[in-house]
């Protein structure tokens, strides 16, 4: 998970509220001045609605406290809610610094903050269990929990709770593609846990490569370290790892240091095929610079305790290569409990649990999803295209003129964002010109079949959204501010038009801004891609990654110690203890 | 293990290098103004030996990288010696600050420094093996080691190695005096993985505890934390693990608040029994005060997963109390593999190894044995009272004046300390007065009924060392002199005079400094206990308890991570997150 939200509150100009804070503090750190960005939320002050609701609460259960249910609990103000939490880690961690917390560069406490902590000042009532969901029943409301305190404690204890209102933010697990041996022997990136005990081995890798009895060949074995998938995180922690070996293990354990080897397999075509290609073309050339093994079209089939093999695309050749500690890092895939939550309400065939695009799951009442547990199943422009013309067409005459679209665009445009991307990519102004030039210029009439025709390539235009952080946070968001405004919106419905009912919908749907996207690549130099195709490589780029990534910290305690442990670094280097 | 060498340099006035450095440096840290003492070692410039030596150098072989072992290599300055450092651990570990790690209000990465970086710039050439010893062969100089790199890597890497002078540093295990259960049940806190652990337990504890299946009887029992021993370690760990629950948990908590119960069980009559009557009196009405149940005379006879039993000295009778964590911190034993060879050189019927006062081990050539893992066997009086006296009647007369043993009783003083605690302990201004009182007022003449008379009651005075990290620092700086003088040494003996022998010794024998101890209690309040019976309790021993922490820790990176995370933790609070 990487990227970040920040540039939403950095750039927008939100329509609702066109006002927001953007405090600069310069503050100059041992070893170098950092400049960390802040910002107050912008919609302070504006929750005024009737909190003080008769009757009894609605209860909500949050599952899970990544960054979707974190930022949910953040930005959460009524009061009229019961809150429930339930999430095997007592904290928020803060995932895209987990390849630093590997090398040592920041201390895992830094990144973490309690969810006691994060909710202790809320307006709602809040209860945290420290539980894993296992079983969701949506018919009686109920989900099944098991807490997962250590087994000293003797006992797994389990527990049901029911809730009025269910939040899915349990995230994914990682994606094996069921390679043989990957759930045994290679090393995952999504946890804390996971983090420290990478770090554990790679240093076990050094401490090995060091014995006196070990062979040559089992030293250039231990030494090999192998990273499978080229996106972000893959490309960060190799480039991590690089700076590790070179700037602070070289000098400690010299002997070793002429056996290390870093390879990163990607089994496309490129290393970081999301981002422009001249950040993948950087990249490439700056992991050659560095002695950091590029292989593309090299796809892992079968991880054994001491090798790793991978099928070579070009070729077709099974290669095998012994390896000290691999990385899998290639993808994510739905948990259990949400797959059997999907065979319940009808999504069985469906890869990942969907969404409407106001995060309501698709088959079921009053439970929501965000973050990388789903995905929003955009609906098409073609699947309501008669419903939509009906709407323009207020007099029932069958036949439209321009104008008579005016009223409607707006609405069409904010229902299914795919059109707006439409004109964007075909360089078209409006809407009236993709109508123009379906109906071409003889007519002055557009009749449903013209219409159709406008629209008919516009569905290509639909994109789901990648599981990163920055979406998470902004579904969580998004839907905070929802059950924020919820008494109010009952009586002001603020979104669009319902093309196939009447009125309009309550809220406006969920819009993903896409605020940029990092590939720090070591050495100080970060790759960046913003929006607007701005890309900015080096380290200027990776001054903004600091920036960014130490506003966006959950808490003040956390962005102080992140700021220190960064300047720790800078001071005395990494650690190579193996703690 | 607590206490500190740090006196030793402050206050003394070392015979051999009368000039040392004292710097102090106010640093303020956020919070308040942090006093930090730092020295210079008074011995640097004093090694001028030749350190060219012809021929092969000496082959070192150091077990163990405790405060012994570190303190050791730290101070070793002659080039002229191959050293190979075997540890478990491939760091040095401050392990006084264990319980502050614990609490987290230390990070664990701030009292640990890779060994590698403590011998990086050494003037002898060093090796580090991340390895166990499991068996040593006094005849064949050969240690047996076994690799201790995680399981990941696939077989544990066995292998020998041969020395010329072996020095045991491997420290002692935990004394369960095989109370049942203790091993499986109880935590101990000796490790920095022992902190990491028992800090999860204590937050596995307040997690279930907030869980709503649970009964209050489970809550209650969770909620109830046990320290078995009243030392300083034990009595720190009550005192933190106090101040955890009440300045931070109890905020994030407060439903399990008010199950928690702490319990601090001694089978002695005092907590802090090494102490002064008047810390302990202190200590003990200071955990009244807090509620902390402290019981003595309670000594624990089993554990089992839920439940401890006690019998209680007064009564006799034995009680059973559920629990959800204990700390085990009651005294320490030998570890098997120096058990096997106290076997193997004729010390099988000893408690704990033995080393004469040069910390050489007894029954075995060119082995050295340091800090918890062996004790010194001082010679007595009475066994040499005949060599000692002959050596004064030079002219073998059989009879002497008061005059005659000038010349010998430096000597006598510096091979028998015990004279000079006798000396001291029924103030007597001099060894003349002691033989006085002997002599009788008539006499003018000693004779060797009248020496052994006036001896007699010396050898009562002898105490062995405690197992404290003090006396492990100071033997093995002692032992690094020893080795960097020892060419100097061998030409020009520094040692007292042989009694049994011609000739002198070749180093002054091993004396130890004790220049105090804390017992940080709670509440920024500690106890603190200084040479010549000064006592210092409250808020001012709890700065000279930073200060004198914060000096010794072993480098000036760990200084500034323990200063500022004690900053953090007046700033932030200490961190509630599973981690």
């Amino acid at each position: 998970m990487r990227g970040s939200a920040f540039f939403q509150r950095a750039f927008r100009t939100y329509r609702e509220h066109p006002t927001f804070f953007k405090l600069l503090i310069v503050s100059t750190v041992s070893g170098g001045g950092l400049l960390t960005f802040s910002d107050a939320s912008p919609f302070q002050g504006l929750i005024t609605e009737s909190s003080q609701n008769e009757g009894k609460k609605k209860k909500v259960v949050v599952l899970g406290t990544g960054w979707a249910g974190t930022s949910f609990l953040k930005n959460l103000k009524s009061s009229s809610y019961d809150v429930q939490v339930v999430s095997p880690n007592n904290f928020f961690a803060f995932t895209p610094l987990l390849p630093s917390v590997t090398n040592g560069t920041v201390e895992a406490r830094s990144i973490v903050e309690p969810i006691r902590n994060i909710v202790k000042k809320k307006p709602y009532n809040v209860e945290f269990k420290e539980a894993e969901c296992y079983e969701i029943d949506p018919v009686n409301k109920k989900i099944y929990c098991r807490s997962n305190q250590s087994s000293t404690l003797d006992g797994i204890e389990e527990f049901t709770d029911d809730y009025d209102v269910l939040i899915l933010a349990m995230g994914a697990r990682v994606n094996t593609f069921n390679t043989p041996g990957v759930e045994e022997h290679a090393h995952f990136l999504k946890e804390v846990g996971d983090a420290q005990r990478l770090r554990k081995s790679i240093i076990d890798c050094y401490e090995r490569a060091s014995l006196p009895s070990v062979s040559e060949e089992e030293k250039k074995r231990v030494m090999h370290f192998v990273v499978v998938g080229g996106g972000p995180t893959g490309v960060e922690y190799a480039a991590e790892l690089h700076d590790l070996a070179f700037d602070d293990m070289a000098k400690l354990y010299p002997s070793a240091k002429d056996y290390l080897k870093i390879t990163l397999l990607e089994a496309g075509d490129h290393i970081l095929n999301m981002f422009d290609k001249r950040i993948t073309t950087f990249a490439t050339e700056k992991f050659q610079r560095d002695g950091i093994d590029v292989k593309t079209g090299s796809m892992v089939v079968k991880v054994s305790d001491k090798d790793i093999s991978t099928k070579e695309r070009k070729t077709g050749e099974i290669v095998s290569v012994p390896y000290g500690v691999v990385l899998w890092s290639t993808g994510i895939a739905t948990r259990p409990v949400v797959r059997d939550f999907m065979n319940h309400i009808g999504q069985a065939k469906r890869r990942v649990l969907a969404t409407d695009e106001w995060l309501r799951v698709e088959g079921c009442e009053d439970v929501y999803a965000l973050g990388d547990c789903a995905t929003i199943n955009q609906r098409k422009v073609m699947e309501d295209i008669a419903a939509i013309f009906r709407k323009a067409d207020k007099t029932n005459t069958g036949a439209l003129d321009l104008k008579d679209f005016k009223e409607v665009v707006g609405h069409i445009c904010e229902r299914y964002p795919q059109v707006e991307l439409y004109l964007q990519k075909n360089k078209l102004k409006s809407f009236d010109a993709l109508l123009k030039n379906a109906q071409g210029d003889d007519k002055k009439q557009i009749d449903i079949e013209t219409f159709k025709k406008a629209l008919s390539e516009v569905d290509s235009q639909m994109k789901s959204l990648p599981p990163t952080a920055q979406v998470a946070a902004q579904q969580g968001e998004y839907l905070a501010k929802c059950f924020n405004r919820k008494e109010l919106c009952e009586k002001n419905p603020e979104g669009p038009l319902r093309f196939r009912a009447s009125g309009r919908h309550q809220f406006h749907p969920f819009r993903y801004r896409h605020f940029g996207q990092f590939a720090p690549l070591g050495g100080e130099q970060t790759a960046a891609q913003l929006p607007g195709d701005w890309v900015s490589i080096g380290h200027s780029a990776q001054w903004l990654w600091y920036s960014v990534y130490a506003s966006k910290l959950v808490s003040w305690r956390t962005r102080m110690l992140v700021i220190s442990d960064w300047s720790r670094k800078f001071i005395f280097g990494r650690d190579s203890s193996k703690i």
